[in-house]
């Protein structure tokens, strides 16, 4: 019998897999025969969920809180969101633009299908993190990479949105504080990129799931200057709350009804103990948890920051949020994707190749998680050393 | 200034709200108001999870079961399901063939992801769950809802889709047990649908969201005949966890890999402790506790069975699964929308009318969803009793 002989959908040609997967499968078989791995190469917080988190998803389910929720999610989880927005940010968002999601990868996908038609062109920096153009292929999208460095600190900027902009874009994509690279985009650019993309009739979209991990001036968001943004967030990453799924999508006025339209039939509604247990994520006693956690953070950057470029890993931009440094191998290798593979085999330390986020120069570029202490980060650096040291002797 | 001037993508044109929200939400207005509401209109179980479900979320909560998982789920809960079908089936399944999803939800949009380019025909039964038509909407399908009715059980046949099957369709859709009309699909048939597929180079997908709720004749899969075929499944429904999202779909081994990478960047994982608290869905302690709740709804559904007719609300064919009656209302009114929206209000029975479900001959309908003990069932029939006696007087 032939099986499964229907074939799949061309958008498949242009998803690809995470190299970063390989890799991490590598290191956890390593780890299996006994190996000491250093986890360098997930974007996961090593923190684990605070504990008020934990009470609150445990007294929900106590609660028998395990029902279907309303399709954007909790009432009380959407004002708590925007308080947390008036609060840290002095913006006022209505929570009925407020959507909870699973995730910002279900953010990402609603605003995706929100606007993009098939053929519809797309611009977003390159490098970047591979879903967020991987969610515009899913709808078939003509995405435009474009390649941007240290001069613009890997960001677009609406300078480059206007000399690169074709005529079928419909959508301008920005990530601030940025994977693989922390760089921010300042209020004043996202006021400009704002701008811009009214002038074009087209989105602008801002992915925040890294908001509140920035470590040099105040945190912001595109909602402070651009009302009529699509804007990103999640619990995942400030919140510590990764594997419970849970983010959120804040839509323009204009377009709530057709959010809630796609969010009830795509995702019937977000996870409902996570909701309940993310409502903690704001209580007054996690703030000062996650504030030392950033502080935490803060520290890890700055110690590498001062170590990599001894050991020739060079770091042209200050990344000033997220827990990644996206660090220039040029002067080490040709090749940062057998440079990672070969790193990870002779000292257990595992990093990302630039290949999982750039189309351009991705072979000189490595990212670096800082999810795990000091002294474990002293551990990785000093293990990076003897091999390049070893490299260089032959 | 101009706020969010970008248009919607073409694709909203082609998903509808769910009617029964607005109904839902007067129904909870009315309630708020202090109403005793009979809500036969939702989808969702009224039992709360197993409480050994309970007690393995709060416990992984406990352990820090709270980070990312592997894309396609944890390997213990992909082998739990596949051992569930040797079990439940005697089928053999490849672990490495079930991918957990958020929900069935998660698993449909897969599935679509995988096979529809825009364009593309698929052929699905009218009337059908608005989702699996939406979600083929999503990816700029050609739907084509072929109106099925009692001659064939609101069922597609391989002889249907012979008979209207157009060149450019390479999706056959099918649900079994199916929403809103509980019917089955018989296993030789399905066994001639798949070949049909085969034959066309189509795919054949079947959403078994409500198997295990079979009240007459054995539970089957459409995997006992078509190991080729997509198969959607949920925790929602049989194992009463709606709201920890968390569902699967069993992937033609062929199709593994484009699979794994399609939920590696659309989901990232499923909910982790959704997944861990899932494993104890499977434990000697809960199976005999989902029996007791099948034996409940099989009661419940030959109660309305025996009933329904005497109102002058015809169930042309047995439903033999789910827990859905689909009614024909045409003795009653021409217009079964406002009817229920005039029942509700009247009497504060909540039902869904055929709106949602169908285009064809949808006025003539009406969904009873069995989600509340017998003595609420016969509350509910005697308020509708009198609703339709008062208007007989007018
Ligand atoms: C830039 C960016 N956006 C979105 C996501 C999605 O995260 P989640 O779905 O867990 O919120 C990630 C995760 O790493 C990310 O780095
Ligand atoms: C036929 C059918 N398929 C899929 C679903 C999706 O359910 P879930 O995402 O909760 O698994 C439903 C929910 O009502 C349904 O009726």
């Amino acid at each position: 019998m032939d099986y499964a002989d229907f074939s799949v959908a061309s958008r498949l040609a242009h998803i690809r897999p995470f190299e970063v997967m390989r890799l991490l499968a590598r290191a956890q078989a390593l780890q299996a025969q006994g190996r000491d791995i250093l986890h360098l190469e997930v974007g996961e917080p090593d923190f684990p969920s605070p504990p008020a988190v934990i009470e609150a998803g445990q007294a929900a389910l106590a609660a028998g809180q395990t029902r279907y929720t309303p399709a954007c999610g909790i009432p009380e989880l959407r004002e708590a969101i925007a308080a947390h927005y008036q609060r840290m940010h002095g913006v006022s968002v209505d929570p009925a633009r407020i959507v909870v999601t699973p995730g910002a990868s279900g953010a990402l996908l609603l605003a995706a299908a929100l606007i993009v038609n098939p053929g519809d062109g797309v611009l977003m920096a390159d490098p970047t993190y591979p879903c967020n153009a991987h969610f515009m292929a899913l709808f078939d999208a003509d995405i435009h990479r474009l390649a941007v460095g240290p001069e613009t600190r890997f960001q677009l900027t609406a300078e480059l949105a206007r000399a690169n902009w074709r005529a079928h874009d419909r959508l301008l994509m920005l990530a601030s504080p940025a994977n693989p690279t922390g760089t921010v985009v300042t209020l004043p650019e996202l006021a400009q990129m704002a701008e811009f993309a009214r002038e074009q009739k087209a989105a602008l979209l801002v992915d925040e799931i890294y908001q509140g991990l920035v470590y040099d001036g105040a945190s912001h968001t595109a909602l402070e200057v651009a009302d009529d943004a699509l804007v990103i967030n999640s619990f995942s990453k400030y919140f510590g709350m990764t594997g419970w799924r849970l983010g959120w999508l804040v839509a323009p006025e204009a377009h709530i009804e057709a959010v809630e339209r796609l969010a009830q039939n795509i995702f019937l509604a977000a996870s409902t103990p996570a909701q309940y247990a993310a409502l903690a994520a704001f209580s007054p006693e996690t703030q000062p948890l996650l504030e030392a956690r950033r502080l935490a953070f803060a520290e890890r950057r700055d110690f590498l920051l001062r170590e990599l470029p001894k050991l020739g890993l060079k770091t042209p931009v200050i990344p000033e949020g997220a827990f990644y440094i996206y660090c220039d191998v040029s002067a080490l290798t040709e090749d940062s994707f057998t440079w990672c593979e070969e790193l990870l085999e002779a000292t257990g330390v595992a990093l990302t190749p630039g290949r999982d986020f750039g189309q351009t120069d991705a072979e000189r570029w490595i990212r670096i998680a800082y999810t795990c202490d000091v002294p474990r980060l002293a551990e990785g650096l000093a293990r990076i050393a003897r091999f390049i040291e070893q490299r260089r002797m032959l």
